[in-house]
């Protein structure tokens, strides 16, 4: 079970035809009206890119409103196929009509659903063949295995696998359960942003939480932003982040027994750790599943100044096609990985620099160890599924690390060909 | 001709053993010690990559001791096959040991000689065969086509075809002619530095350059410092810079008739326009070349705050994979293009944006045009070897472009098998 398995959630799906495959592409998750308000929260993160699609728009706006206590959104509207982006004024009026039609049905006000939108861009959304639906998407809505798979499944695009979460904690008065879906293969380099301040800025990304966690809000908020950070800001398929990228979360408060949980408490602290599982658990399951991608590699760096210097090194190396090309090939050609470490534009001592591939060490303070080359255990590393490359690059207490995949031809076929 | 087009320069190649292919590997270019001193310059640019190799760590030095005045360097030795980065200060001294042995053989100071190689990195250069070599070498130095030819043919690592170019302008007391080789495909995406001052800061890509003109090296170094950055910098293969970008542009001075060019005269300005021309030529060819490049594709920005907001939209459109994947498949998903500006860090209005391809308005105003994925010139425009997309986020007075390839998967088999 995912968005489901917390208490007080439903979850429908259908085909709407907006996919033009004629599959699912139409969900919606909703918390139940009788969540007691000061239990239960809404907070949101969205893509840093400047072109922003409309479900984004407003999307922001229902967050800020959130925020101030004035209103908390207890439904998501979910398409795929069209990501209502690049589409202009019309794009919001469309993303506001479907958010009406089914708020009209649950009895909500349109504040109330967050639209969210993935597919292709700069095409306006078929808004008839969603406002048509609302009626029976509403009627479907179920808590359960068989809800939570449809709505997994109606988020995809070219993702090959549908993608789900779920984490249970003990709490001191009772158990909390959090729950997620998520889709992303391509355009996937998130940065998504944070309520209060901006991360250091970058697919698209879509992951849907919920939790019957009683917390605010406010605390929420502050939750998803301290997670995304560390989560989905450290994948990267491609190095384009979209337009599109959100992640929703919301509380209904209905754990039996749990306190509301309350700022800088260890309740808090234990509920913020599990959302940050979850949440790398769910960026993990998206960089796996990347376009076309064979195998994926974590890229740690180490030395540096500061952690946001070690994390742009990390970014530099990760999404370096020669780099991407030589872990595809399974290629010990670790002189592409130092090189791109180079372009970061962070100033370090190439004398002080030492890069190890898994468990062997192919460079050592500026100097390269030919002998590494014929290192038995170098060639198991290089093809395994996950291989992790340490660059240390002086004494600095800055770390920071970044996940990508590898470049492979088919992820030039699926991309050559996308809209047409 | 290339190299040797202008008066006072020769040239020669021959097969070292460096590149595991066994083709022709090693080659030097020489100005005539008749060259008078005065009328006679040397100027560089280089990588700006923090990990530099060991030839630009001697180039760099040599470029301080030219811009004083305390030498005029007169010979370039280039080893393709082995990239002498990453090798640490064995690496230095072993450059030094191949320029020694040229030098001797020339009646010249190992400081007269600029080293210069590419091809894999880390590894140890294997200076013994350049050395044992170093005789032979000069004595085959001649001027002509055939000597050019093994030059450009030499320098190659994975480019499918040699790159040259010449220009000859008439100056008011006489002819002057310029020549070049250059070498690039793969890890293109070259920030050349200035002598002077930081550009903003960006494979390998070699260009060797010859004039007859009659410059000194300072002068001679401000027109490269110049035109490196409105062509060699505005290319982009694979958004790698290498650790070995260089150009070498030595002078002569021996145009027959040609009095000494003088700063500030209409006659540096024309000179420095056909060096531009030149290094555009050459910059072009390497793009052209671009592994397993199918088109080409120039991305023209404008509206922005300034020139540099504009070229670093230009520079993320470019390297998008996303975007190069579409151009691959002559796929008019034009949404890439506006999400991948939206990435670059540069505030900009979406409802000022436009974008054309070619002559087909795709987006405009912050909204799509339907009827142009319909446009018959569409399609030919999409299916053309060069594409030129037109993006303009507002009415600002900054204009930049960046020029770049496709990613086919041919892309993909070249890199991902390239040192095993």
């Amino acid at each position: 079970m995912a968005v489901t398995y917390p208490a007080g959630f439903r979850a429908a799906a259908l085909k709407a035809g907006i996919k033009p495959s004629g599959k699912i592409d139409l969900a919606l998750i909703v918390r139940d009206a009788k969540s007691p308000r000061d239990r239960s929260g809404c907070a949101m993160v969205f893509t840093q890119n400047r072109l922003i699609g409309a479900p984004i728009v407003i999307g922001r706006d229902l967050r800020s409103r959130t925020l101030k206590g004035e209103i908390v959104p207890s439904a998501v509207l979910i398409n795929a196929g069209n990501s209502n982006s690049a589409t202009g004024d019309q794009g919001v009026k469309d993303a506001k009509a479907c958010c009406e039609a089914v708020a009209r049905q649950l009895g909500l006000g349109s504040e109330d659903v967050v639209p969210s939108s993935t597919g292709v861009i700069g095409r306006l959304l078929p808004v008839e063949k969603i406002t048509s639906r609302a009626a029976e998407l509403v009627t479907c809505l179920a808590s359960g295995e068989a809800a939570d798979a449809s709505a997994a499944e109606a988020i995809m695009t070219t993702d090959l696998v549908p993608k789900v979460a779920r984490r249970e904690i003990r709490l001191s008065g009772g158990t909390v359960r959090i729950g997620a879906i998520a889709k992303g293969s391509g355009m996937i380099a998130p940065r998504l942003d944070s309520a209060y301040a901006p991360l250091s800025p970058s697919a698209t990304m879509l992951a849907f939480i919920t939790t019957d966690a009683p917390i605010d809000s406010v605390l929420l908020q502050h939750a998803l932003d301290a997670v995304a950070g560390v989560s989905f800001n450290c994948i990267s398929v491609d190095n384009h982040a979209s337009c599109s990228d959100t992640v929703v979360c919301m509380s209904s408060g209905q754990a039996t027994g749990v306190d509301p949980l309350k700022a800088g408490s260890s309740e808090l602290a234990v509920f913020t750790d599990a959302l940050r599982s979850l949440c790398m658990d769910l960026a993990m399951q998206v960089v796996t599943d990347g376009e076309g991608a064979t195998r994926i590699f974590t890229v740690r760096v180490s030395g540096t100044r500061n952690d946001l210097e070690a994390s742009t090194i990390a970014r530099e190396v990760v999404n370096s096609p020669l780099v991407k090309c030589a872990i595809h090939g399974q290629d010990p050609n670790w002189g592409r990985i130092v090189t791109a470490a180079g372009n970061a534009g962070v100033d370090f001592d190439i004398n002080a620099t030492s890069l190890s591939l898994g468990p062997v060490v192919v460079f050592e303070m500026g100097r390269p160890l030919p002998e590494a080359l014929t290192d038995p255990r170098l060639k198991p590393t290089l093809a395994a599924k996950a291989l992790i490359a340490e660059l240390r690059v002086g004494s600095g207490p800055g770390r920071g690390h970044m996940i990508g995949c590898d470049l492979s031809a088919q992820y030039v076929r699926i991309n050559a060909d996308y809209t047409t």
